[in-house]
């Protein structure tokens, strides 16, 4: 059996100061295990690294060129508490350095949501889903 | 401000019944508010959500065409709580199908860890790393 558990996600950074400072930007204190070579960031018990991509790339894709610098075929979302707070989120975003992707709207699910990026094109969604209800 | 949260995770999938089983495969039960359309599991917190590539790309990059095949910049992970307990989950997720991608060694950070690859790519470590404990 393999634990059915997700502890951490990891990007692999091209400018890994730019990065950082990209989500410190949006308030996020990184751990203090941080280093100049890596970042992490507690995301409420899912943690966040940012790492060189080369190095990240020699661990988990030894035999492979770097990834292309358009969206890679996954999203990070962030959801909120109510559907207004998608909206200040996502603003709050934007004022701190986003890249504006999909501005919010209300989806057939049944949610809300808009998509940014960060400044190399991870995606993350802001997000109100009724059926995923979030204590702030 | 933005909330230092990570409360979901989307893989865009190329064939989602193979994705949806591969992960069942590895014992993890989906959510009940799953669909055809849409499989969801709680990985501890953060959920994991699989969908259709070109759907979510049309929310999450609409001007873009569809990533290539090869690695995408980012690894999952799930950590463990033992230094043993690596092989023995790499072990099984090889058994469940998964594909071998670096055996697990220990490495220069004072951990150790392997990784896999899921049908479409998408990398997984399984990892033991002492500054980050894991209650099983």
């Amino acid at each position: 059996m393999v634990p059915q558990r997700l502890t951490f996600v990891t990007i692999g950074a091209r400018h890994l100061r730019t990065l950082h400072d990209f989500y410190t930007g949006w308030g996020w204190k990184p751990l203090p295990n941080s280093s100049d070579e890596i970042t992490f960031f507690d995301l409420g018990g899912v943690r966040l690294g940012l790492w060189d991509i080369e190095s990240l790339r020699d661990e988990a894709a030894p035999s492979e060129p770097l990834p292309g610098r358009g969206w890679n075929g996954i999203t990070l979302a962030i959801n909120v508490a109510t559907r207004d707070e998608v909206d200040t989120v996502f603003d709050s975003a934007l004022e701190a350095g986003a890249t504006m992707i999909n501005r919010p709207r209300d989806w057939d699910w049944g949610g809300r949501s808009g998509y940014v990026a960060d400044p190399e094109g991870t995606r993350w969604e802001i997000a109100w889903a009724p059926m995923f209800p979030v204590d702030d």
